[in-house]
């Protein structure tokens, strides 16, 4: 029998992360640029607002002329003139005087605030009361507010959501550069798996795992290509693994990385050129039986054949390499978590990691964790769960009760 | 002066998406489905697995050959054979007897269990000694475990995950119908409102909304189309709109859907064919100013201008229609939350439902949320943001301390 496996603690499989260098960038339009992660410091060209702009309808005054204005006592206004939109106003404003303007528009000289029109009466064409008073600074957004001309607006690293798309328009960004997304090559093992457009025969089960990991890659901002199903022979699974390398910025094999009959994965890692086995088991529960190895410069993964061990090996080891590899190396190994309490006791060996599949629910205005027990070799706990939670390594179990995070899948 | 609209309670506007029929559907290949809606239900055409299998590496028994096995009286066991992956065995096992198999190999007649490999030691070539027992069923998934033969394993309207791909491919299923992706046209309205590519003149603005909209649209499952920046002038902006209404199945203009001097946006429904307005303001902040418009079958916005106005009312005013228009019509209205303490008091005006920027920090073992404070004109206030909690209509505020739910962004 093959010598067992020396397993490692999930936090030094991810401090290997440094061993691998983030991809090179490319330019892509801002446009295109949602969810992909800056590979550049954006800098602001101008101050924005350019003008001191108001953010009402209404009109631009000096604040001290509606200074004690009331519904039984309004201010008397005289109307100078109307803001056109876009356009610098080429008139100024003095105590007693106003200037119709949109939200939007560009404050005259001599005016500080403006006035809400649903504050004001109109008296004439040219003279308006004003019903409630004015502080400087009100109903307006002041030049260079929300970003100052010549600062950092978006540092390196950071992901583009829909507000960064919104102040790289403001900034006049039409193009930015960014991380390359990695490409990373799926292949599956097993004499027993056969493709989806097929019946299984007895004994077979149709490929699970190329589709889920799949998913997971292009979620987690990756290009998964799909290399296919491989038999349980050295040589093919070699070739394809060469084939895959050499394509892709990282490499997942799933089935056959455990000490059996089958440890296929460890023996094409050896006969791989410039390759070596980094980790060969994780303490955790699912996904024990893991190897991380580097191939050149290339991360490359045996994943365990059961669906919810792969998946969960990929979300917990993966995808933080992934990450790493597409430049965003800040932030939550996991992600980002909510809160809830456990439905029911969970007993936990000590000395791994257990990760558990958790369904939310909303009982008592209070959110609940409520376990889906169930073999990792089963899909449907997976498809049944809206996160996974974990019983760290020198827990011996969880009570009914108890606050846990739950990592939304 | 134009009269004031009516504001609606937020669930007054979401209650009118049944005004709007879900769109059509499409089939695609598996492997472009992901976080697409299913628009059929899936039935399984096979028991899966569809036979008892392996989860170890071991031998396949008869779980009574092991009792009372351990250490010091390890049970002795012959081997009558090995199991071939993906192959029916071709023999059974009795009492006394093992056949050796590999993590997804076939059970024998007779077998009903696995033990671990790790628990047992070869004699010879033919007879192994157990050290463990194992009970019935125990090591191995049975036919059918997860998932029987003829039943429902996802419904209509669920999203594809990741899970859901691989419980796909398990069944089979090498394309899927899906409802289609809502395709969003975006226009944005103002004088003062530049395209990005130009250096904004004095009293000019570029234009934001249109990137932060798409961002949105394309986060939220929709196709976004963009149609520019019109200028102030009803023909223009009738123009533009007919053309995105006739070619998107949902259209979307910020600016000018105040009341004032640019009250756009009612204007050109009102022009346009068989087109109606709903609502005309909405009791939340930032946001009030919302139009919600039937143009034919189609739903037809406009929002406020300000950029941080803008992002709230997509949110959660116009995502649950967009999410309603694919074919997801359950679930939560602003989707998944977290919880978390407030930082500091928050003041609100009864009346109306305040949507407050947050900033998540973790202190003393807790997630806390951080109010930025700052004008809805502000798009860094949504940059510095990592999600909203919202002050209902009938609060005054909330305390330091407080429990709130984060919708993040």
């Amino acid at each position: 029998m093959k010598e067992f496996f020396k397993v490692v603690h999930l936090n030094d499989l991810l401090s290997l992360r440094t061993e691998f260098d983030p991809l090179g960038t490319e330019i892509v339009p801002v446009e295109e640029s949602l969810e992909r992660i800056l590979a550049q410091e954006i800098m602001s060209d101008v101050d924005i607002p350019g003008f001191t702009r108001s953010t009402m309808d209404g009109y631009a005054v000096t604040a001290a002329s509606t200074f004690g204005a009331s519904e039984s006592s309004p201010a008397f206004l005289n109307i100078v003139g109307a803001i056109t939109m876009g356009d610098e106003p080429q008139f100024s404003i003095a105590l007693g005087q106003a200037a119709k303007i949109a939200t939007g528009g560009m404050l005259p000289k001599g005016a500080d605030s403006v006035v809400m029109v649903e504050h004001t009466d109109a008296v004439t064409d040219t003279a308006i009361e004003v019903f409630k008073s004015v502080a400087p600074g009100q109903n307006i957004i002041e030049k260079g507010e929300d970003i100052k001309k010549k600062t950092s607006v978006l540092t390196l690293g950071r992901k583009i959501r829909p507000q960064e798309l919104g102040l790289l328009a403001a900034t006049g960004q039409e193009e930015v550069k960014v991380f390359k997304k990695p490409i990373v090559g799926i292949i599956s093992t097993g004499d027993e798996v056969v493709s989806i457009d097929q019946t299984p025969a007895v004994g077979r089960i149709r490929d699970i795992n190329t589709y889920s990991l799949l998913g997971l890659v292009r979620q987690a901002g990756g290009i998964p290509k799909l290399f296919g199903i491989v038999k349980d022979s050295t040589a093919d699974l070699k070739e394809r693994c060469t084939l895959a390398l050499a394509t892709s910025d990282m490499v997942l094999v799933s089935g056959g990385s455990s000490v059996g009959v089958r440890d296929l994965s460890i023996d094409v890692i050896e006969a791989l050129p410039e390759s070596r086995v980094l980790v060969h088991g994780i303490s955790i529960s699912p996904g024990k039986p893991t190897i991380l190895a580097k191939s050149g410069a290339k991360a490359f993964w045996g994943l365990p054949g059961h669906a919810v061990s792969a998946m969960v090996v990929f979300l917990v080891g993966v995808r933080p390499f992934l990450r790493h590899l597409a430049g965003l190396s800040h932030g939550d190994t996991f992600g980002s978590y909510l809160t809830a309490r456990l439905t029911r006791n969970l007993a936990s060996v000590q000395g791994r990691m257990d990760f558990v599949r958790v369904r939310l629910i909303e009982k008592d205005g209070r959110q609940w964790a409520e376990p889906i027990l169930g073999k990792s070799g089963l899909i449907c706990t997976m498809v049944e769960a809206d996160g996974l939670i974990f019983i760290d390594l020198n827990q011996e179990g969880l009570e009914k009760g108890d606050k846990v995070c739950v990592y939304p899948i």
